[in-house]
């Protein structure tokens, strides 16, 4: 479907989740080490994040959809979107590209390059969070593909920054964000032991939105 | 008018006022806990509330509308959109949705699920503000469908970013989102006996704009 | 050139200019009172006006052109795009409405409704920051208008939100909208005595603009 | 390939990089003054230059391209959309234009015009940072004039809004800013003896985005 190499997808896959994770631990170092005041701090974490999203899918989206994240792979995957084989090459992309992300976070702020989180964040309140996180997530994404495409970078972008401050646990709503967040022991950090609870979330709340969004979706008169 | 039928148009009315109500009364909870700065807590309140109607008019408009307020159902009632047990459907659906999504912004912050708010919100500035406030949504929205529809989700989602700080009440301008958050004893609650107060002059400032910009709109050369 | 009335547009003048003063004092007054950091509350003052501007502007723009600013009008004066009587009609409407923006916030947070500004705005500093703001908007608009017209609602609302910082004096930029502030010894405040210094490095930055892009805008091969 | 002449060009360079280092710097002082929360300063600065980026982009970018920055102007001179002479010139207007925003600001400020910034920004961290900073910059413009050239303004204001976040050093990426940045000891200033580590970081970060981008965005069927 894309007109772009299966290596350059990989490749925006690598560097646009690089990217995404290198903002989101990035930019909270830089509020953390700024400011007292937590929501100020997260204020400095969410702008940015929000920002780039818009920015990376823009500009990576015709080569690779722009996924960055195993739970939009997935659904796309079940959507017959793509094959189980470049599902899983973009699964890792998206791994690999979020850990360097963190490491190279580290490198610029002049941290330890390798570090594991001692954040805990586990608990039913955090589940119910992100699967409410990445049902949103996903009914951004499917709806918007369905009724303005060209506005789903800012769709995306808009929505993440709200669930920064709506779900309880900051919405990650990416499992490949998650684990490259389980290598950096600051704001954004995650213990790794805490990622299946999150994964598990995840996931189902991707699914769940599929499910629902496939029946909402579904017009009297179909105009796609 | 809509291709989708009306089971789907009801919960993408349902799902639109849990998910801002949620935003709404979830973002205020997050920004509360993190900041002993009231102005602080209210940013973090206002930019999520912003983004996510930005999201959600552009996500469940082509279904429903995405009115996700008895005010502007009752406007499109009066202008002969929808019809007297279709506007009633909706209003509930609201309604039911609303309430929906500040139960679950208690789930996810692990507080008690059913709460009464105490928080007072009274009295003739109060009241003045929220018929400003809903005067000024419902001009946005009828000009913005009128000279640039595309631009509508932008449109609310900027006017009500202005509107919780420009007005004395942070513009409820929602009967829907007032009586949920009555059923939420946090940063965005209202007290169940002030809500009599704020929904008529919600209704007020409604159809004061339309009666206005009835006059307003109308060109020499009508061009719609 | 507009399709419509002299009355309606005089209305949309006086509308426009009322919710962005109202806007500009309102958020003032509630930032203030939220916040002991100053930059904060500049922040919840900034935010509002911006996003009240892209809403103001495109939902009254294809009525009056959306000028809420004696400044704008003067140049299109001067590019001959409305009469003398119609451009003092606009320079009327704008000061009455921006008026009652002030006094209508006042009722709103339920202050005493005529005020006066004790604020000293004055000095070289202040008055060089007012002809940048001024020169700074009107290219804004002249070039936004010649190059993306559609834009031009966002481009002035990104503006301010950047003028407000940058200037000195928080970029009135607006003899309208400065009288009106001298209305309200509120945050957004401006000493009577001090507006004469502020309206006329206004004109002559907005002046100095025109000039300037009439010549930069000049193509070899005119495209308008 | 610009329908304007050369003298207008280098106009619009030198007046872009002036409002845009004006912007930097002089919400930097405002920011600094105003807050004692660093965090609460670096927002002050950053929403401020996102938001000029759009607007100075937008209306001078059909004029010059809207380069303001001699990193970009060498790629472009590599990609050869310019000769050596142009590209020359382009940079000289941007510096003095640069410098001019700067010594305007501290007019506006009432801060001694001329000065040399004492701020110690140097070291790996600092560099690495420049070097993804510039790396990621260009990679918004190059793949943003590809795939969506309208949205150039927002992607690259929406960039630094985020790389201002999520790089150690607030992301100059700019050769012709850091010079002039160097010319005042405010919150944006470098010390002059920092310039040389930044520039070289800065125009490392291009080429390396240029070698990579050529590669990425080069599809099986070519479409442009």
């Amino acid at each position: 479907m894309s007109e772009f190499s299966l290596s350059r997808r990989l490749a925006a896959e690598a560097l646009g989740t690089a990217m995404l994770v290198g903002t989101v631990v990035g930019s909270g170092i830089m509020a953390d080490r700024l400011s007292d005041d937590v929501a100020v701090s997260l204020l400095g974490n969410t702008i940015p994040t929000g920002a780039i999203l818009v920015v990376l899918i823009t500009i990576l989206g015709p080569i690779s959809g722009a996924h960055f994240n195993p739970a939009v792979t997935f659904v796309f995957w079940l959507k017959r979107h793509l094959g189980l084989v470049v599902g899983l090459s973009y699964i890792s992309a998206q791994i690999i590209g979020g850990i360097c992300g963190s490491l190279i976070a580290h490198v610029m702020f002049e941290l330890p390059v390798l570090q594991a989180s001692t954040t805990v964040r586990t608990g039913a309140g955090q589940w119910v969070a992100e699967i409410v996180a990445t049902f949103g997530l996903l009914a951004s994404i499917l709806a918007g593909i369905r009724f303005r495409e060209t506005a789903v970078p800012w769709l995306v972008g808009l929505y993440i920054t709200a669930a920064y401050w709506f779900t309880a646990s900051t919405s990650f709503a990416n499992p490949a964000v998650a684990i490259s967040r389980a290598f950096t022991d600051t704001f954004a950090g995650i213990r790794p032991i805490d990622l299946p609870g999150f994964i598990v979330a995840e996931v189902a709340g991707a699914a769940l939105a599929l499910a629902f969004f496939s029946w909402l979706l579904r017009s009297e008169k179909p105009s796609d």
